[in-house]
């Protein structure tokens, strides 16, 4: 089965062809809630490390996902490259870090937000009621709030699929003893 | 409240607005499996009906979603468009119809179907590792096969996110004895 290119590098891939896109950085995670419903949404890529398998996104510790991810580690990501027809399935789970756990991790992606985004994390908690009186006074803010996390999401099965061309090609790919094993199957 | 425009009049206009791009037709789709463990895919608008307040999408009754589905009923959607910067999250209950069912509405669909992907329907179970063997021989596809579905999602939870500038819009929509209640958040 060595012939078949492993997700890693397809992935690398399509995030190089993408790289002058924007949009093509964004993808949707879903995550569980406490009774058993999914929650899906749009969030966008700070680092895929294809060594680590790893996906970190920054977030607010207050926000939903945090809380469900919290309940219940196993998250799926699904990215889809629309220039290149690809998609990409991830299985994962996620681990949350905050200034509390990890100071380093947690400052190097401060550091790399625009002030206008980093703003953001000082106001009212994500989800809730939008009151007249929520006016913001920042003073400072080269140190992010404790509320700033970076969710890692650690990769155990991914899948493949190109539908650009007929027929559709679908690889899955398992760990098997820490080793990946694919299987091409039916789209 | 009756100021609030309510998120179907809103994904109208975004359908609307993008009409001529057919990736906006797209969306992720979140079921939950056995294990509790969340599972995304892309997959195709085939109808919003704004009046029902649902979704239908056309599948194989042999895929993992809908195995999924007929575990666990709630399903998430997720359906950002690009060209606006919306983003839609619709909490949803999953009906699956097929043609023991309900044939009219199966016929509905395989008829706009276009033939090249009819023919998907008539070949080996998704996922099915793939095999040199094959070889797909149709004479016929007037009629659908009887693993050619249709998923009905009846949306009763919804969430209207526009970042298109600042501050990002964020409002909240929940069913409340058979009306929609609108409530802006922070986003």
């Amino acid at each position: 089965m060595s012939e078949i290119e492993s997700w890693q590098d397809k992935l690398i891939r399509s995030l190089d062809k993408t790289q002058n896109d924007p949009v093509s950085r964004f993808f949707q995670l879903a995550t569980v809630d406490r009774d058993g419903r999914p929650n899906i949404r749009t969030v966008v890529c700070r680092r895929f490390n294809s060594n680590a398998e790893s996906i970190d996104i920054i977030t607010d510790l207050r926000s939903e996902k945090c809380r469900q991810l919290e309940s219940n580690i196993n998250a799926s990501i699904c990215w889809y490259f629309a220039a290149t027809r690809e998609q990409y399935r991830l299985g994962c789970s996620a681990k949350i870090f905050h200034q509390y756990i990890e100071v380093t991790k947690i400052k190097h992606y401060w550091d790399k937000l625009p002030n206008k985004n980093r703003l953001h994390f000082f106001g009212a908690p994500p989800g809730q009621r939008l009151t007249s009186k929520d006016v913001l006074v920042v003073s400072n803010t080269d140190l992010p709030p404790p509320n700033f996390a970076v969710i890692r999401f650690r990769i155990h099965a991914a899948e493949y699929l190109n539908v650009s061309e007929l027929p559709h090609v679908r690889i899955l790919y398992k760990l098997d003893n820490h080793h990946w094993q694919a299987k091409p199957v039916v789209a």
